[in-house]
Parts: structure tokens; C-alpha cells; sequence
């Protein structure tokens, strides 16, 4: 068992070793590309489907190979990206394609380059396992990133709620949707390859890729958990807006309410009728205790104002 | 092999030619029509879909033939549009109705132009499976399409929320409810096509349809996201008019609230009491520091209004 | 193949003809009834089922007949009612069971009278198709009804949202979930019966109850449609109340924030502080420019308040 | 066959009768409940669950017998109240244990005790029959009454919508709820009755089963067919409460902004500007149309702000 | 058969003991786990899912045992918190590993304790059982306490409706969201064991258990019952907080439009027009019934404002 972990110039090692992992990162050199997968007699489709970045996880098995395609996922500047990783597993090789040169799978180059590590004494259907679980290993970082990002939004939304908060669970949303669309039909894939009776992947590897698809279905009830949680976040977030402007709308309310009868008030007594033509004509403005009376006379109406708002429980 | 796109006089080709594909666009001749399925001997509930455009996409299989109905989608006029596209495939010959005469299958007829080609090669359910195909591809343009209207009004969405947004959500959610109901039935005709024990198609014309299949799942998986995305949308819409009605609201409140009670205090030292009849009536006006102190306690009372509104965190 | 479209008096018919088809409408003659299903031999269950005309649609195979329950749907005054039609068929005849007189099946009796109709020369089970097929025509009809009111609505919906539209909606929801509920067990039904062993339906006749079938899917796939466009409207009803309300909320704001301020000034220099008593009462009352400048003041404060809200994007 | 509908002191007619049926109302006297139970050899876990009385609907068979949970429901103070049914189905006895003493069962025990009836000649299993009908019937009742009070509701709807029509909407959907959780399960149960293949019920009983079956499919057709409604109608009370709304603030709205603009005016005017200072100082006061003139004003901006109200659609 | 409930030092008993029952509490002394484990001789995946505590409910059968995963559940300070328990099954022996101290399983090991317990004369599988049915207990003790909670807060928010319900809402839907998680992968994992066919579990055991799984399904149905009731619930709040802001705004609104045009009344009144000047300047002012008639048109114009408020049932 030999691994090479450099893009360029396998021709030599494909010939020489037994079990060969290539790693091509980078799609675009077209004349290397076409190269590789002459020498490994690839059926048309399986091409097309590794340069066309946009696939749906699946697998597929073909005469002479196995075929993956998976969605690593990634956070670049707190933006969820994916990026399309395509396994070719046949009898005696690996094959990994990846349109950036992100080294995700370090950790199996530096398990195979310990000598006695298991990884070593297996074949190319454990690699392949070893491949597949790196990238759901990759989910469970993401997860935790979204379960972390949700536990705040949640703990903020306790505190206030402004539009921060909803485009936050607008964006925590959309991300989770985006996750969903990914693993979703990964676990599919998984389980096809676990009830799958071809010879390319042995019984002992395939108590492995069980084990992945446990992880998936955790996955999966976590995102779905998650998505649920959203939902009743954004309800909460509307209840809450609800709320506070149903506060905003009482304060309002109580100064409208109690000020307004009490400025019609002091509206009657600033008018101007002439009471020297009649002694109808406003004479509270000439009694003794005219002034006093009606300030009196303003208290209690606001009072009983304040008692009514009281009662209703607005504060 | 032979192609024959144009549409009238076929009669002569059909006794001549083995593998016969036969395009015909408009659906109202109904002396063409019935000669050309008497000529194939078609079942009279083919006839019947053939001519009544609003069939579902389905696949039918007869004794002496396979029926395809499909809806092929289109913008005509920022509208989504469908058009049936009718395909009988027989033995030795594929038949193709369609209500327009727009020339979706050129593609196809170039291929069949060029000497060598693979499509050549093949028998008729290849042909079939390369119509399909096409209105397949057909579809990743409309859904392309979805796709760049909602990332444009999701992004206009972030900056304002007007009726205008509001109409570009119903009107896409329209869209994608439309575009899932042309293509969950065919993702099942054609997994039915698939799994079909017939001869009509062979295969390895099947492993090509299995790939069309992949791509409808992927259609399916992507309006299904955006089906989701939508729905967040319109929560997301709904959120900020609720939040700008807040927002409205905090600004009448605050100016409101803050004025009324200064307003009020104005209106008592416009009263017009008499304070010739009375020591009580109004004695204010008299003061010497009265107007100056007015003034103040109405900057008083608006701070303290101010402050209130300050740490309620309104502005 | 004779046919008896009339209700009484069948007696002698019955044992003279050979393939008979006893149309019966109202069923409370209950002595009419039970000359004829004695005559006929019914299970107790079916006599049950054919009184009580709440019946779910289903199909029942019983030794002697295949006993099939459905609901006619219709139009009166606008609202939507339904019938139940029960049919039996046996080996050579055909009951078929209406609560009211209504003639839904007058095209048949005009094929049967025809001569050399094909309907004339098939057997009962034909017939059983023809009656199912027309009351699945009659769903196309009340689909087109359903569809022409909905896209009313919906154009209305664009220009103005009023609580008449509000209760077309309900109303139309209350008929699409009232629909749904009587065609999706018919469609199970019909299924039943074309997957079911018995003799009493031959093959050719399954062919044409396929057809049917394919209707039934088809009118499910519509109603379902229907369904979610519903919720898009009723959706689009709440945002456009939602966006109305705060267009009000910003017409009193704008005028309320803009005279509120004003008015306050107004009612200071309505302020009766004696200037007599002091140099600091209300000294501007009697300054040279003192009106012009205050009216010049609020112009200012105006146009401030106009610039902020035109800058909030408010009008 | 005998019937014993009377509680205690069965033990001799146990020995004699031979189909026998107990009906044990109460489950607290642990000593009778011991004796009947030992004397049949219930299995434990039957024991336990006839006691428990918050057991699931279902079906158990055992060696001995068949076991049957059902709920009972009933309107008592127009609350939906649930009271379990435990039947015990053996080769000659059937045992039916309920915890009130309520005789649901009482039309039972009248065809029992009329001679020649139908159920006196049949075995245990169609007394279970007919045990499970009566409980089904029941629920007829309560959906009835269900769909009662959901049709009043609906129709106060459309005239107001207050707190009162909230709870009541509230109130129903608890209790379709709760309806839904007693018979979703019981269909389960008598569907494995039906397809079960011991020999504890005859085929010609079966009969009868699967019509009780067709009312329970009938029955949850109608319940998610409610469940829908209920969601209709709070969205529309939802809606209403919104246009409500919508009117008031319009009321408010329109009052406030014709007539502070004007209150502005009158204010103006009411300030102590002082004339004899300044020929600036407020020469409208003196001139000879200023009060007309005034008038009019106000009423031109009152007759611009109505035309730009109906203009708008306000009222 | 011998009970050892301690944790440490087991390695004499492993030895000795026929049956043995090992509890171990805390999963950081390696060492410990690691001589437990390898006397055992576990599968690695199996000692890899004991030490990480965040695996789904799940079980698995091996070569030489079965393992289940299970979340227990309890409330600590009002939070509703998880901890996993991990039992291995083999021929004669029972590991249950669990991360806290917490002794849950007491109840098992009285009853072992106490001669001729039934516990005591059967097998380990019997004893599993024990464990996963004590397991399911604490989940009705959780469901009781959060129906308890759901019941509380219905009865608030029958009366009123602030902050507090709609946080206790949120907690309440996060608890259901989160207890659902934990029991419906555990009912296909029971469900699993009793479809399986290892020799692990004897048959009379597995009458056992399904019991238990008809608990689960009893689990789930409440659940589902409490989620759709929680959902019903926030519904009913934000029409409350509709209804109760819909109240305000016609408090607000009754005041303002009842009290602005009285005002402006008063304010025309308030005017400094000169009577000298002119005849037409306010003539009212030296009307001998001037102020009582304008307080006589104000009351007029409320009693309008009144009537017409109480006629659209605003009060």
C-alpha cells in the first residue's frame, strides 16, 4: 500500500503500484484529466458528472468502479460554500477529484504515512470509507458552527430583537436548507453502498460505512431539529415585534388618552367669548375659584384616566 | 438512419425510411394527424392525449408502442409558459407532437446533421431518450432563470420591502408551484421507463435515462429549496413590514408623546381666567420668572420623556 | 343490449333483458327499493350504504356484484353540493342509485340509443366505466369553475384587498378541501378495481378505466396545486393588509409628527403671561419681527420633519 | 347464547352459560376484578392495561383470547371527555371492562333480549362486532356534534370576530385534536383485526369488521377534513382581527389628520403676538375678512385632505 | 444469579458470577473501561460510541452481543436535560454504561435484592428489558411534567397573554422539539429488537417488549398531541396579542377622534381676531347664548362620535 497525495505526473506510480489513491485538485487541465481517466477506462458519464461541479450527492455502480459523488462543506468569510468531491473507487485504485487544492484530507495522508497504522493494511474500499467519513466529519464542524451561531441568536433574541436578529435567522435559514440539500441524499447514497452486493466493497468495510450511515441520520435529526428551531425562533421573533409594538402602541395610547381630553379643557377656557355682552358667556373665567377648580377638575379626569389603565393591567 | 424534421408529406419517407422520426408542430390538421396515426396504428386514448393538450407528464406502455407525454416549459413574456410535447415510440420509428411550431429539438436535428454522429448510431429509443433529454435541459434554463430572480429579489429584500417585492414573491412561488407540477410526474414516468421489462428500449439506452433520472431528482431536490427559500421569504417579508410598522409607529410615539403634555401645559397658561376677581385665578401669568419658568418645566418634562424613551431603547 | 333509463315498473325488464341497466332516483320509495335489490340479491351492507347517503366514495367486491360508491359534485347557486351515486354491477346488469332526478347521464342514454354505439355493443362493465367517467368529467367542470374563480381573485387581489375577497378565499378554500375530500378516495377506488381478479371487469375495459385513473391523478394534482395557491393568496391578502395598515400608520404619522411640533409652538405665543410684570414674560410677543419669525421657525422645523421622512424613504 | 349485563356475582353463570358476556363497569374492586380475570387466565400485561385506563387504542392477540382497547368519548358539560373500553375476546366469553358506569352498551342488551334477533345467533365474535360498532357510532355523534358547533362558529365568523369566537376556535381544535388521537389508532387496530388469521373471529364477521373500518377511514377523512377547516378559520379570524384593525387606524387616521392641520391654524391665530408693536405682528387679526377668511381656509384644506381620502379608496 | 451494582473492582466477579449485571457510572476512567471492554472483547465501534455521550438512540446486533444506545431524561433546575446510557447484551452478561453517578435503576436492583423476585429467575435479556423499561418510566414522569406545564400556561394565557407565556411557549416547544428526539429513534431501535432474530432475546422476553414499544408509540402519540397543541397554543397568543392591540388602538382611537374636533372648536374660539375691526371677525364671541351654544354643538358632535362608535361595535 502506497499513497500518493500530489496531483501531476502519476503516470509512473499508476503503472508500478498495487493500490493506488490519486488526488486531483483542480478541474481545469483538461489534457491531464482526460489522461487519467483513459488510463482508468472511465464510462462517459462518470466524466461528465466529475467536471459538471453541480451534481447531487449519489453513487453509482458501474461495470469496473464504484462511483461517489459527495458535497464537502465549508465556512469561507462566515459564508456556507460547497464544494464537489468525486470518489472513483475500482479494484485496485482510488481516485479523488476536488476543484480547489484544500488539503481536507490530510489527516488519512498522514494516518497512511505512519507505518502500522490500520489504514495501511486495508484496501481501497476502507480508503474509500476513510475518504467518505473525513467529509462527514467535516458536517459535524458545521453543525456545531450552526448549533453555536443558533444558541446565540436565540440568546439575543431573549434580550432584544431588531432586524440584526432576523436577517441572522434568515441567514442561519437559509444555511440549514443548504446543509439539508446535502446530506439528504449523501445518506441515501450511504445506504445504497451498504445493500450493495458488487465485490468492491467488503463485508468488513461495510460495518464502517455503517457506522457513517449512523452519523448521517444523526446529522439529519439534528438538522431537522434545528429546522424546527428556526421556525419557532422566527415565530418568536414576530411574536416579539408583535409585543413591542404592542407596547410602543399602549405608551402612546396612555399620554394620547390622558392629555388630550385635558388640553380640550384648557382649550374651552382659552377662548375668547366676551363676557361682558352676556353672563353666559364664560363666567366660570371670573369666579374666585374658577382656576383652581378647573386644574382640580383636570386631576381627576386624568386620574380616573389612570385608574382605567390601571385596571386593564396596560402598566 | 434518417431525420426528417419538416412536417407535411411524410407519407413517402414513412414506406421508405427504417428509423423514422417524425416532428409534427401544430395539432389542428386532423386529416394529417389521422393519416399519419392510422399509418402507425395508434390506440385511440393516444389519439385523445395527443390532441388535448393539458395532459400530465406520463409514460404509457401498448402493445406496439411506448407513449411519452411531457410539458415543455418556456418564458415567453416574463411568463412561465407549458407546452405539451407528445412522443410515440415505436419499433422502427419515434413520433413527436407538439402544439407550436418553436424549434426546441434543433439541437438534436444538427446532431443528426453530421455524419458520425453518435446519435446516428443508435436505434430510436436512443432518439427518445435524446428528446427527452433536451426538455430536461430545458428545464435547468427555467429553473437558472428561478434561480437568478430570487437571488435578486432576496437581495433587494435585505435593502427595502415595498409591494413590488411582495408581487415578485407571489408571482415566483406561482412559478415554482407550476414548474413542480411538470416535473414530479415526469421523474416518475421516466423511473417507470427504467424499470420497464419491454424491448422498446434497450440497456444501455437505459443507463442514459438513468442519468436523465439523476437530473430530475435534482430538479426536484432544487425546487424543493427554493420552494423553502421562498417560504422564508415571505417570512422574512412580512417580518421587516412589520418591523418598518414598528419603526412608523416608535416615530409618531416618541414625538407624540413628548409634545401632547408640553402642548397641554401651553394650553393651560392660554386660559383666559380673570385674575382681577381672584388671587387663585392663574397668578402664574403675573410672576416674574413665570414665562421663563414655564419654559423650563417644559424642557423638564421632555427630557425626562426623552431619557424614558432612551433607555426603553427606542431611538 | 337494451337500455331502461326510466325508474318504475323495471319488473318485467328485468327478467326479459340480458344485459340490463336500472337507473334509480330517489330513494326513499323503500318499497320500490327492496323489489329491487331482493330481485338483484344484495348484501344487507350495500342496501345500507345506498340509503344512507353519506357514504365515503369506495369500491366493495362482494360474490354476486362489485358495488362502487361515488359523489357527484355540482354546482347550485353557486355552491357546491354533492350526490351520492351508487353503482352495482353484476354479471349482467347494472344498478346505479341517485338521490335526486338530476339526469347527469343523459349523454349515455343518447349513445345507447344510437345505434351501432360502441357502448351498445360492449358488456356491463363498460357501462359501469361510462357512468364513473362521466361523473369524472362532471369534476373537470367544477375544476374550471374552481380555476376561472381563482384567477379572478387573484387578478382582484392585485389592484385592491377588501374583506369581500377575503371571504372568496375562504370560500374557495372550504370547495377545494371540500373537492379533494371526495375525489381522493374515488381514486383509491378506481385503483382497487383495476388491480382487482375478479370477472367482473375484463381487461379491455381496465385499459379504458386506466384512463380514468390517469384523470383522477391528474384532477388531485390540480386540486393540490389549487391548494397551495390558496395559501399563496391568503398569504399575499395578509401582507398587502399588513402593507395598507402601514401605509395609514405612515399617512398619521407624517402629519401628526409634522403639526404636532407646530401647534405646541402656536399654543406657547398663546401663553397669557402678563408682560407688564416683567421683562421675562414673553418678551418676543412684542418684538418688531416677532410673528414672522415664529411663522419662519416652523416652516423650518416643517421642512426638517419633511426632509427626515422623505430621507426615511416614507413618501 | 345468554346475555348477563348485570356486574356482580357472575361466577355461577360462568360455568353455565356457554357464550357468555361480562360487562364490568368500574375497575376499582380489585378483588372481583382478580376473581373474573383468574377464572379466564388473562395474561398479565391484559391485567395490567385493563387497570391502566390511558392505554393507546390497539389490538393484541394472545394464545387465549384477542384484546381490545378502545376509547369511549362523550360530551359532558360541552367538554370532550374520554373513557377507556378494554373487550376481551376468548373462544366462548367475551369481557368488556369500563371504569364509569355508563350503559353505552344498553341498545346491545335490547337486541339480546329480543328473541330471534340476528346477534342471539351469532357467536362472541360478532357481539365484539357489534361492541366495536356501538363505540364507532358514538363517535358519529360527537363528530356530528363537532361539526355542529364548527358550522356555528363559522357562521359568527362572518359576521363579528371577538375574544369569544378565538376561544371557541381555540376550544374546537383541542378537541379534534384529542378526537384524532382516539380513532387514528382504533383503524389501525380493527384493520389488524380484519387481516388477522386466528380463528377467534369468523370470516362472515370480517364482513362486518371491514364496514366498521370504512366508517373509521370515513370518520378521519372527516376529522383532517375539520382539522383543514380549523385552520381556515383562525386563519381568517386572524385576517379579520387585521382588517379590523386596518379600519380603526383608518378611523383615526382620517379624523386626526383633517383636523390637526386645522387645530394648527386655530392656533396660530390664538397666539398674543402684540399688533400695536409691529405692522409685521400679526395684521390678519385686523383686517376686515380675517375670520372669513380664516374659515374658509381651513375648510379648503378639510375638502383637499376628504378628496385625497376618497381618492385613496379610505372610505 | 447475582446483582453487582458497584462499579469498581468487578474483574473477581466477572470470573464467578454465571448472570452478571455491570453498572458503570462515569466514562473518564479509561483504564477502567478499557479492562472492562476488552474482557468483554467489544467491538471498537461499540467503545467508540460508550465514550462519545452524544450518539442517536439506536440499537445494533454483533457476533457476540447487542448494544443499545439510549438517552435518558430528567429535569435538572427546571432544564430539561439528556445523558446517555449504553447497554451491551450478551450471552450472560449486561453492561450499562452511563456518565453521571444519578442512580436510576435502583428500582431494578431492589427488586434483585429481594428473593424469588421474577427478575431474579430470568435471564439477562429479561434484565435489559428491566433497564429499557425503566428508561421509557422517566419519559412518562418528563411527558407528565410537561403536560402539567402546557395545561398551566393554557390556563394563563385563557386570562392574559405578556412576555412571560410567549417565553414559557418558546421553552415548552424547544422541550417537545427535544424529547421527540429522543424517543423516536429509540422505538425503531425497539422495534428492530423485536423483529430480530439473534438468539439474545427469547421469545417471552420479547412479549415484553412489546409492550414497551407499545409505550413508545403511546410516547410519540402524546407528543405528536402536545406539539400540535403547542402550535395551536402560540397561535392563540399572537391573536391575543392581535385582539388586545386591536383594543388599544380603539381606546386610542375613540379619545382622539371624539376630543380633536372639540378641540379645534375650542381653538377657533381661541382666536385673537379683532371684533372691532370688522362685523364679520368673530361676531359669536358677543352672541348673548355664544358659549353656551358652542358647548352645546361640542356635546352634539362627542354624542355623533359616540353613536357612531357604538354602532360598529367598537364598545
Amino acid at each position: 500500500v502506497e499513497s500518493v497525495p500530489d496531483i501531476h505526473n502519476v503516470q509512473p506510480f499508476l503503472e508500478a503500484a498495487s493500490n493506488t489513491w490519486i488526488q486531483v485538485s483542480g478541474l481545469h487541465d483538461t489534457d491531464k484529466l482526460t489522461s487519467i481517466w483513459e488510463f482508468f477506462d472511465l464510462h462517459p458519464l462518470i466524466r461528465e458528472d466529475i467536471v459538471n461541479t453541480a451534481q447531487r450527492p449519489k453513487v453509482e455502480f458501474y461495470d469496473n468502479c464504484v462511483f461517489f459523488v459527495m458535497r464537502m462543506l465549508n465556512y469561507s468569510d462566515q459564508e456556507l460554500t460547497a464544494e464537489q468531491i468525486s470518489i472513483v473507487l475500482g479494484n485496485d485504485f482510488v481516485l479523488c477529484f476536488q476543484e480547489t487544492g484544500e488539503d481536507y484530507f490530510n489527516p488519512i495522508v498522514k494516518r497512511l504515512s505512519t507505518k502500522d497504522a490500520r489504514i495501511r493494511k486495508q484496501g481501497t474500499d476502507y480508503l474509500t470509507y476513510a475518504l467518505i467519513d473525513t467529509v462527514v466529519d467535516y458536517y459535524f464542524n458545521i453543525i456545531n458552527h450552526l448549533a453555536d451561531e443558533i444558541e446565540q441568536v436565540e440568546d439575543e433574541l431573549l434580550e432584544e430583537s431588531d432586524t440584526e436578529q432576523l436577517n441572522q435567522i434568515h441567514k442561519l435559514r437559509r444555511e440549514i436548507i443548504f446543509f439539508r440539500k446535502s446530506i439528504w441524499p449523501l445518506r441515501d447514497a450511504v445506504n445504497a453502498t451498504i445493500r450493495d452486493e458488487t465485490t468492491f466493497i467488503e463485508d468488513n468495510t461495510k460495518i464502517y460505512l455503517r457506522d457513517v450511515y449512523d452519523h448521517m441520520i444523526q446529522l439529519i435529526d439534528n438538522i431537522e431539529h434545528y429546522r424546527d428551531m428556526m421556525l419557532g425562533m422566527h415565530d418568536m421573533y414576530m411574536s416579539q415585534v408583535s409585543n413591542r409594538m404592542n407596547e410602543v402602541m399602549k405608551v402612546l395610547t396612555i399620554i394620547a388618552t390622558i392629555f388630550i381630553p385635558l388640553t380640550f379643557i384648557a382649550g374651552i377656557y382659552g377662548m375668547n367669548f366676551n363676557p361682558e355682552n352676556s353672563p353666559y358667556n364664560m363666567p366660570e373665567l371670573s369666579w374666585y375659584w374658577g382656576y383652581p377648580a378647573s386644574l382640580g377638575f383636570m386631576t381627576i379626569i386624568a386620574l380616573i384616566m389612570i385608574y382605567y389603565f390601571k385596571r386593564k393591567g396596560w402598566f
